[in-house]
């Protein structure tokens, strides 16, 4: 199918939804990211319009010209509103709610204070609707796989571009604007988040650490977490390594987290509960002595947004579904000791999963025979 | 002074605002830019409550650790609390609250549902506050201003750096890529927000372009919009060129965008309507014949988010005074001729103001004869 096969899928997907509804007559997005999955616009400010005939965007003049291009670029027949202010879009919107009474409006997304203006400004029964298009989005069209596909194969590339840099005891800045230069140089629109690179017995112990000047040496635990953006989906990966001889303890922690992810992943299929995956996860641990070192969820939806609807933590009601492209990223960290984590992206199929990213995970990382 | 003595004197601040109150208690943040700003913590999942006495943040398990040590690197007396859950935060601060009846909450940064949410979570009388924090981050200090200096001389010195490839014909986005590398090179966490490179009839034409593989021609006109970040604060600075000689249109609106710039400069001090600003620039443009080009607004503060008060333009009520930090960028756009913007980042001082950054505002990019 074409991009305006899938934009033309989606927007029957959602005109389904609407038309499911006698009590709703229209609805207005305000979530860019759904606006951008839906009309193809990628400006910054931006509401859409839909009901069961027409569909309007608003927006400011810095991305009417744009937002007419793009529109067109995927073949949704919607009127570009050039509007200067938010009030001006609420006059606007005014104007074409003559005939529609009720309204949902994406409650999980307008602040308390928009949705105040939001009322006071437009005379309508505005009913929250706090995951309109969630479940909609949350399964993957091929189209989208398919730029994930993209963004993985470049963190991959990427990664596999700074190995050897390892070796020369840079820092993890180095690493990082190394991993991020690369990402661009090969086709993606930027990182995917913010790139971690985390050493040592305290950066390490951070799961979610911000590169500093500190240097990457010898025999300290090293986790390197990336993904590439790539018209506006996202990858993510982790990988982790010792540089050197790995001691006694960093070789049990990382079979132990190798073995949990990839028993998460063996789980993984339409049906299984998330919250099976991340028991899975932690059983493994468990058995190894560990669990309490894994002080994080165990994995996430991604998608237009790098973390999005299904979670997979013990507290997670998910199903896994066909289409979910979730990542499956058990970890272990300890002050003194470091970290090391193992992520995968993997999108569920008809009846098991498939891995997007195909970075090998051999922790070790031994000067070469032929550089030393 | 020194970063604790900062930290300090805003601790002080907010606790004023709060001691202003009979009616009000306690203050729970959600906004992650205060929540950084007052306690140094910079996790992407925190709340904090403030009270007369006592200060608590809610965090999981991924940032625990960290915020103990960012807190206490920059001298704040918080509790850290690990709640692994939204529902689990609300638990423990129901627990803090006991003596607190009415509470602040950020209804301009909480969502409707997330209001909703608290609201049946925790009992207490929950207060609008939509700009809590607004008027205090907005002026300043001097070790705010410290760093966007810096964020500003690694912007110029970046800049400078990929002069010299622009007559090589290389894509919006090989100078993106070399932009946004070069800044983490001098010391960047990364770039302010995403770099605009945008040239010719229809890219340049758009004021927030995003970078393609389009390529920069002779003749044509070329807007770089780049800002760094550093320790979370940003900076803004915007050039245009024509490689080679410019034609007659050209010079005489970047005559006219580079005057509407000054003179939008030179009005810049304490006292003086931002709306006032706007309509300096307008005036000079209009004088010019190029008013309808110019379709955005002139400027905005800058600090821990890109975009803050207080914003320069035709319906803003904000009077500037010492310690903004705002851009003044007027533009012109039109498809077929494409664009030019010209913008300072300008810190307004007692009498008047003082730019930030440097970079030579010279738009006719000709071949060296030394290299050519």
């Amino acid at each position: 199918m074409s991009t305006e096969q899938w934009h033309s899928q989606r927007l029957i997907r959602v005109r389904e939804l609407l038309g499911q509804q006698t009590a709703v007559h229209a609805m207005l997005l305000s979530d860019l990211n759904d606006i951008r999955w839906l009309s193809g616009f990628t400006g910054s400010s931006g509401w859409l319009l839909i009901t069961a005939t027409d569909m309007w965007l608003f927006t400011d003049g810095r991305y009417a010209e744009q937002a007419h291009a793009q529109i067109n670029a995927v073949g949704v027949a919607a009127q570009v509103i050039e509007c200067r202010t938010q009030q001006n879009v609420f006059e606007a919107l005014a104007q074409r709610l003559s005939t529609c009474s009720h309204i949902w409006f994406q409650s999980a997304h307008l602040t308390f204070d928009v949705f105040q203006t939001l009322n006071n400004s437009v005379s309508a029964n505005w009913v929250p609707a706090p995951a309109l298009l969630r479940a909609i989005r949350r399964s993957k069209d091929a189209g989208e796989i398919a730029l994930m596909g993209q963004a993985c194969d470049i963190a991959d590339r990427a990664l596999a571009g700074v190995l050897p840099m390892l070796l020369s005891e840079p820092s993890e800045r180095n690493v990082r604007d190394q991993l991020d230069y690369l990402m661009r140089q090969l086709g993606a629109d930027g990182p995917s988040y913010d790139t971690i690179v985390a050493t040592g017995p305290i950066n390490a112990a951070r799961p979610h650490h911000s590169p500093t000047d500190t240097r990457i040496e010898e025999g300290h635990t090293l986790i390197i977490d990336v993904g590439a953006l790539v018209n506006g989906y996202h990858s993510d990966m982790t990988r982790s390594y010792v540089i050197g001889e790995m001691n006694g303890e960093q070789i049990h922690a990382y079979e132990a987290v190798r073995e949990a992810q990839a028993a998460g992943v063996a789980l993984a299929r339409p049906g299984v509960a998330t919250r099976d995956v991340d028991a899975m996860c932690r059983k493994v641990l468990h058995q190894a002595g560990l669990e309490e070192m894994f002080n994080h969820g165990t994995g996430h939806g991604v998608g237009l947004l790098i973390h999005e609807d299904p979670y997979l933590n013990s507290s997670s009601p998910a199903i896994l579904q066909a289409g979910d492209v979730v990542t499956i990223e058990p970890g272990v960290y300890r002050r003194g000791f470091g970290g090391l984590r193992v992520e995968d992206l993997i999108v569920i199929t008809e009846f098991s999963n498939r891995t997007l990213n195909t970075s090998p995970k051999e922790p070790s990382c031994q000067p070469s025979p032929l550089t030393t």
